[in-house]
């Protein structure tokens, strides 16, 4: 006998038929003997629909109120699939963040989760009846609902996994696995039977969208196996394990991309000590993140240029915030370009294996793609680059380190 | 200053416009100085949709799941009332059913509020927040989600102002008041200024829509002052008041009808002591309610006809129930009929005016409608005829109780 967490995304309780689908799963799996907790996410468009709703409402809201509309969603699939498995002779009840409860901190909109009461699920689900968790969704200690950000019930699954000690956590999603680069790009693309955490953080956070960072993030502090998997296709999908248990270990594992990103450069910037903690303090201040930062060498040695890039989504804000700023900053001219890709190659092999990056540099130069901005970690090299060569981008970088499924 | 309970109904917070609408009026109240508490219902339609869901999802449903799937849509109008709230600059927060709490019994899909806390809605009200409590749902003693049936959030509005010592609790709705019957059939269908707590609990009991029966109860009980009017016109509506605040008293003051009833009669019953427990025993038993009952006389003194009404959704189990046991209740035949209409005339004049049953069996003789069942209180008489003539007899009893607007 197994303790297994089984989550179902959103296309994965999209109607009362898929419902079923994935309540099927669920009890093969009760039928097999196991302890089963099930964590659903809100069913596909729900979510998209209350957080629109919230938007038209007002234009700058009460994060706790937003969280109070856009739960709602989880809590009506959790009913449902509730409602389903008893209509399959499965003993089933749902459970809302706030009735087991889910702790998280108070940031509302994107909480953590910070520990789960388990005793009451253990002891039921012993006497053979399956939790139905609405995922997303916790309480912080002023008694109000929280939620996790999007993709949470990815974090929901994990946590619940770890608090349950759980042997596994199936992800069950509308992709068959993590898969070598984005399918519908790279026609080659390869399903990995197994991914370690660190790889899968990287591709996470890359732009891969199959799992929520924070989901992988706690998985490897917890040592949760976690099973990326489809509900709709019935076959073995992909581990996410410790990297022990991988014996031969690819150089790259994943290509990954992001569309994500917009990219501002200061020329003219006076090169003195400090001068980067006066441009990325205010930005920091207004909460947007930057995330590739390039200091240009000029020939002037007074002066310097400055390039980086921030999410799409705040670009305008920062372009606003540093124009304002522009005589303390004292730089010359702002230039910015939201017409740009991240590409990221990503594998535990290159800790033990020179040569990657410029196998990289290489691919992209014969296919006259120019670099913008560089940025490497022990596991990945990420590039920036115009978006019109996304494409083929993925497609040469594919093909150069090997990974075409034949 | 007032404190004040609004509460508004589906209609009235159906979309994001009309939320507004709502809202400026909340707004309206509080820079008068009032303290005010709101509640709303679902927005028009949302709980519809949830139990379409719920009663797809599953043939006989755990009533417990069924809660926290309906109970939803009032989490999410809550919410997007505070936010517009926020934004209109009143001070505003949600409150769910178990945040504060509104302790139910555990009838799943019709419970009871047993207490409300309202510390710390007092003190918050007292600091010049406005509490928005989604109405219609509770919170029983397993920690489980309830809700109060159709029209619930009447009573949670009564129920508020209640404990809350409210000096007026607004029902707004899409209608402007109570009617001496239904304007889209009686066309010079009067608006009451004031109607007695007895006449309005007969009103909604015998097919008014206009106010949840077990809000009137509960405001009857407790001495709330209810206002029905409407939130998309800017005039005073209905008081629902005690009897000594009507000093003029109408003996009829609405006339209502309920569509919503079948009627079943056995031919050829033994008349025997007992007989009726026999009958309407085991339909108790299977949770079918009996409305109108009469024992008709026959020349034969060992034998009787009975005639009785359900309601039209209870008929087919109903009979199938009765057809199963003719043997031990020894009838002879059964015939139904499911196009009956119940008409009512309610006045708390009655009671101390003769003649007002006479005067309504005389107007619908004079129609030619003929009475197949008839039944009296204190303050209302009800016949059930054919429901080809609902119109036609509703106007006419209109025409002679005087009720007629010029």
């Amino acid at each position: 006998m197994s303790r297994i967490v089984m989550k179902f995304g959103g296309t994965s309780v999209a109607d009362l038929e898929r419902i079923r689908h994935a309540a099927s799963r669920v009890r093969r799996e009760v039928e097999a003997g196991h302890e089963v907790c099930v964590t659903v996410s809100a069913m596909a468009g729900a979510t998209n629909r209350l957080v629109e709703q919230v938007s038209e409402a007002g234009r700058v809201y009460d994060l706790r109120e937003y969280d109070v509309v856009v739960s709602a969603g989880e809590q009506i699939s959790a009913g449902l699939m509730a409602v389903v498995l008893g209509e399959m002779g499965v003993q089933a009840r749902s459970w809302l963040g706030w009735q087991i409860p889910i702790r998280t901190n108070a940031v509302h909109g994107s909480a953590r989760i910070e520990r789960i009461e388990t005793e009451e699920l253990r002891r039921r689900m012993a006497e053979g009846q399956v939790p139905v968790v609405a995922g997303f969704q916790g309480l912080d200690d002023q008694g109000r609902i929280t939620t996790l950000g999007r993709g949470g019930t990815d974090t929901t699954a994990v946590a619940l996994a770890a608090a349950l000690g759980a042997d596994r956590c199936d992800i069950y999603t509308d992709v068959s696995g993590v898969f070598t680069s984005d399918p519908r790009i790279v026609t080659k693309a390869r399903k990995l039977e197994r991914v370690t955490y660190e790889e899968m953080l990287e591709m996470a956070s890359q732009g891969a969208k199959v799992l929520q960072t924070r989901s992988v993030e706690m998985a490897m502090n917890h040592q949760v196996r976690v099973q990326v998997l489809s509900s709709f296709e019935d076959e073995p999908g992909t581990l996410v394990v410790d990297e022990d248990e991988i014996v031969e270990k690819a150089i790259v594992s994943g290509i990954t991309y992001s569309r994500d990103e917009a990219k501002i450069t200061l020329f003219g910037v006076p090169d003195r000590p400090g001068v980067a903690a006066s441009i990325f303090g205010p930005l920091a201040d207004a909460a947007i993140n930057v995330d590739m930062i390039v200091q240009n060498v000029s020939e002037d040695s007074a002066i310097t240029g400055m390039t980086f890039t921030v999410t799409k989504a705040d670009l305008e804000r920062a372009v606003k915030l540093l124009a304002e700023q522009q005589q303390s900053l004292g730089y010359e001219r702002l230039a910015h370009d939201p017409n740009v890709v991240k590409v990221s190659v990503i594998g535990v092999g290159m800790r033990s294996h020179a040569g990657v990056a410029q196998q990289m540099f290489r691919a992209l130069a014969e296919k006259g793609i120019n670099i913008q901005v560089i940025s490497t970690s022990e596991i990945k090299v990420s590039v920036l680059i115009s978006e019109d060569y996304t494409e083929l981008a993925l497609r040469s970088l594919h093909s150069a380190y090997g990974l075409d499924s034949e």
